[in-house]
């Protein structure tokens, strides 16, 4: 290890070419996705008034920020999410048509112990739909989330899970609980406690012992969305179910069933916190359970009441680089963009040796080309060379500047021929 | 206007797809020609130390910074450049085989009064090559830096200006100055003053008044780099020039010509700030001069060395957004990438509604579609269609999911035709 005078602050990245590589590769086929779904990207600014989050999230979030007072006196945070600026920047411009689709990728802050898969900094792909509330929006977003999983090669990997939140308040109250907040906010610890304490918990909010070891199984199982009804008619006894929300659900995930062959389950656990979503809500969760969620979002109809004039209903997701990187490492699946073939320039020109460079200038126009800049004799630049990674060497002396030639080697089995520069450039065109 | 409860903070941007389209092209740009160059992606962290920063520039620079003390304690400051970080990760990793070329393009902060080309938040391209000293290095940067100016169709609006600080010195020195430090300082200032003020200044540095006006009008205008040694023997009698920086700055310029058909000028008054760089440094101007440079850089062999126990030869550039946004704009070309054919998916149906959204996934695979999630009627989906943008409409209705066909309509011509869906598929491949 070097001597530094200056270390790095914990829990953010230096982010090398080995890891940056995929990381690239990553945002670029979720960006790529994005767009053939028809999204356009936006960014917000990293810095925005402390309020903005205060209105939306209260002081617990705020309490995990990094704010502070800027030059100018004005309380600011490095953003902690990207929804709210985004929702601003939507209801101050009336004369978008809507529905909208918007995607980003910004880097995110929060201050948090730093634990695998939760960073200080992350880079967050987010993908919204304003403007409308139709079970299609909802499963155009998840389908969006689960075709970004399919095309980096996680099919059979990965599952969805959705929920409700007006389904899930009415399975409260149906079993007699009154405070569904507290009770909400039960559920959302569930995977982090015990189940005697999940009971005793959720007796505290107002069930019955018996209802609640019934919400208990429940909330146990994942299981196809079809059997929602059963399921609902076994644990709440008596209730109406008006069916639209059921309805809903059960259509959205047919229609996720057409966007990819992963698994979409039904999982009343799924809750995403305890303000903000209005509706669907969703995560995906790798088969083997060794992670937190993979990505998450939901409906939330109200934020933009919250920060304008307007009511704009939107649905959306957030999936962050952190807990993607762990699944594709473990598949093996952690790679660049693939390259193609490309080039190393090795020089031993004395004079004129500009001629390297109009090779390396050319080749440019078609492949990648590293030009060795170093001056040094051949074997430490075929070696150089070796350990670039180029899949060619291309080896230029004085013979090949006077002749207009070059000499290209195939890294791989040694073999090289001379040819001359035109016919080299015609072969890669 | 809508009305807003919370304000976007000055200086920073929202941005909005028509701004973020080309925004993304730029960058997809510079990207790519720098992946063709054979530079690696890195990213750093968006906080570091201050402390790395009162290293490298001392309190002037860190006095404009975004910089907090955070909940933990310390000192630290949203990173206002990319290359310190930079360089503290590579003098980390003694393992990775120099030279290397790394780019990166990361979002920096300074506090200063916004004005145009110039935020308190903009992000920048920047690449370097560590690790040699060599006119090949220098020109590989210079001509990365031109590529992307000429891939983005500037060829023609812009020039290149550069210069040596060592000759720079010499000059100062030969002309009979002491305080050279001083001087720079002067000459750096020199495009933001009056020549009165100039001469006065350069005067109170220890130049006669004689020395002052030959200075004066050298570094009034940009000459060929060949000329270099003619000027430099008018300006300064009875120096003896060792001539090697004479000769590789001629040779540079001789290698720069092989990357761009740009002009490439000398300019004495390039300076580029008081300390941090050590031999060649370059900007790009636009050829009517409306703006600030376009990017510039240059060689930096000691910063490894303050800020670890390693010396580390190293040259680059830096292009912020905000100016070649300018440029782009004055000339037309402030466009999104291509997006060739896209579709806009009309749905009719009224049950087995999942039919619209095949389609569409099978779309996605070859092309942009677009689905409508509205519900609305046909002309409202119509009209969405024409301001979406997209190139065909593909409308489904109940005959054509009972028939497993599609209706295509073209939205510059209105003419249309059913075809099987098979089919439709099929030409797209």
């Amino acid at each position: 290890m070097a001597e530094m005078k200056i270390e790095r602050i914990k829990g953010f990245r230096d982010q090398y070419p080995e890891d940056m590589g995929p990381r690239k590769h990553l945002i670029g086929i979720a960006e790529q996705r994005a767009e053939r779904f028809g999204f356009q990207k936006v960014d917000v600014p990293s810095l925005e008034s402390l309020e903005l989050y205060r209105i939306k999230s209260g002081d617990e979030l705020v309490s995990q920020t990094y704010s502070f007072v800027d030059r100018g006196g004005r309380e600011v945070t490095m953003i902690p999410e990207f929804t709210p600026s985004v929702v601003r920047m939507l209801a101050a411009r009336k004369d978008i048509p809507r529905p909208v689709r918007w995607y980003g990728t910004p880097k995110l802050w929060r201050y948090e112990e730093p634990q695998a898969g939760r960073l200080r900094e992350h880079i967050q792909f987010n993908a919204d739909i304003f403007g409308v509330d139709s079970p299609e929006a909802d499963s155009e977003v998840i389908g969006l989330a689960a075709s970004i999983l399919d095309s980096l090669g996680l099919g059979g990997e990965y599952e969805i899970r959705i929920s409700n939140r007006e389904i899930t308040e009415k399975i409260l109250k149906g079993i007699g609980i009154k405070d569904t907040r507290r009770a909400f906010a039960v559920i959302d610890r569930f995977r982090k406690v015990t189940k005697e304490e999940f009971l005793k918990d959720i007796g505290s909010a107002g069930a019955s012992e018996n209802n609640a070891e019934k919400l208990l199984a429940f909330l146990s199982e994942q299981f196809e969305i079809e059997e929602l009804k059963d399921r609902l008619g076994n644990l709440v006894q008596g209730i109406i179910w008006d069916g639209d929300a059921i309805e809903r659900i059960i259509y959205t995930g047919r229609l996720i069933k057409t966007y990819t062959p992963s698994a979409v389950k039904y999982d009343l656990s799924i809750v995403r916190g305890l303000s903000y979503y209005t509706g669907i809500v969703f995560e995906a969760f790798d088969i083997k359970g060794e992670f937190r969620s993979i990505l998450g979002g939901g409906r939330y109809n109200n934020l933009a009441g919250l920060l304008s004039d307007q009511d704009i209903p939107a649905v959306g997701f957030g999936m962050g680089d952190a807990v993607i990187e762990l699944l594709l490492k473990r598949v093996g699946k952690w790679v660049p963009e693939p390259v193609g073939d490309s080039y190393y320039i090795a020089s031993l020109l004395k004079e004129r040796k500009e001629y390297a460079m109009v090779v390396a200038n050319s080749v440019r126009k078609y492949r990648r080309a590293v030009a060795d800049i170093s001056g040094r004799g051949l074997s430490a630049q075929m070696k150089a060379a070796a350990s670039s990674g180029c899949s060619h060497a291309v080896i230029i002396g004085e013979k090949e500047r006077s002749g207009e030639e070059v000499t290209v080697r195939d890294m791989e089995t040694g073999e090289q021929q001379t040819v001359s520069l035109k016919s080299f450039l015609e072969s890669l065109e």
